[in-house]
């Protein structure tokens, strides 16, 4: 099945505005409007512990923004991978920067994965993985 | 009001112009066919003075271009804020990379954000503004 | 010759796919999928001796493959530059970065170059140059 250029758009729309959520380093509600309720947001990819649904990715993120002083997530290379009519997969680069309010630095060079379904309220991710493209440099200890 | 397909595509293209003539380290002409004439070039928050028109837009990057040696201007995360037909608002992130000609370098890491209006020579910038996603690295001296 | 949106989508997924192959390093089928049999892979931009073909891009993978460990190929400001119905140009930005299986870190700040023409595989490179943007930070014996 062939997915249009709007479903195509709107999906990357959704996982740009994942980044732009993260990077608020604030808005917690922004990030969880991004996945469905039961969604699995799987980071073991990088070595964090697996959150599920808005429960999980709430507590997660709580944490993070109150380390965090400062994010930057650029998303490029977008590719769908599986299309269905209702469901999709699309995998695009990440270069992801923080800064933590302790003041240390980390770079990630990675992957996004993103399983989405389409919903009454457009299209949400359901999983969310990633993995690394370059090693780490700094350390994810301020998301842990 | 939906934006079509090919605006989406044709804002998008405009900032990339935006980026490919700044990176030429040379060709003013370039960046003002990207604006009106009386557009609003405001890098207040930034740190730099604002600019005024095709006039002062030329005077920034007459500066900027007598001072720089490299630009590499990396747009992603592109996402349309507003649209009403004839006027949008599109928000993009940018890596900003610059070497002067001292030698010295530095790269920001921002967000641009243009407001459009469509105009007989198609999509032009009438506003153009940025602001910091991480701390600056480097200095933007060789720019005022 | 107006370019459609399919098309031009179709031709970054192309360059995505050129990107998302020389990041498994190793899949030199996946790097070749990408290119006409007797396309022209010309990296005298950046310094690199040209290779004529699938015969040449074969082993110049086949060298740089069995060099690096790590491989990240970031592509942003996509730009149509040229469209004739079957044949098309267009330019990309690269942040390109490696790590070879000695330690030793490159990034290449650049920019891709494709010439494409429409086969019944759909859109495939014949020709394949790129310039640097900014100064090359590392170096690129890994690749030579």
């Amino acid at each position: 099945m062939k997915c249009s250029v709007e479903d195509r758009l709107a999906i990357q729309d959704l996982m740009v505005a994942y980044a732009h959520a993260v990077d608020t380093v604030s808005d917690i509600d922004a990030v969880l409007d991004v996945f469905t309720p039961d969604a699995v947001f799987d980071l073991s990819g990088i070595g964090l512990a697996p959150q599920l649904g808005h429960e999980g990715i709430r507590a997660f993120f709580t944490n993070v923004f109150a380390n965090m002083e400062h994010h930057a997530h650029y998303l490029t290379n977008f590719a769908l991978t599986a299309f269905d009519g209702d469901t999709a997969s699309m995998r695009a680069y990440v270069i992801g920067m923080g800064q933590g309010k302790d003041g240390r630095a980390v770079t990630v060079n990675g992957r996004y994965y993103f399983d989405v379904r389409r919903t009454e309220a457009g299209w949400k991710a359901t999983r969310y993985t990633m993995d690394f493209l370059m090693p780490l440099s700094g350390t994810l200890d301020n998301a842990k």
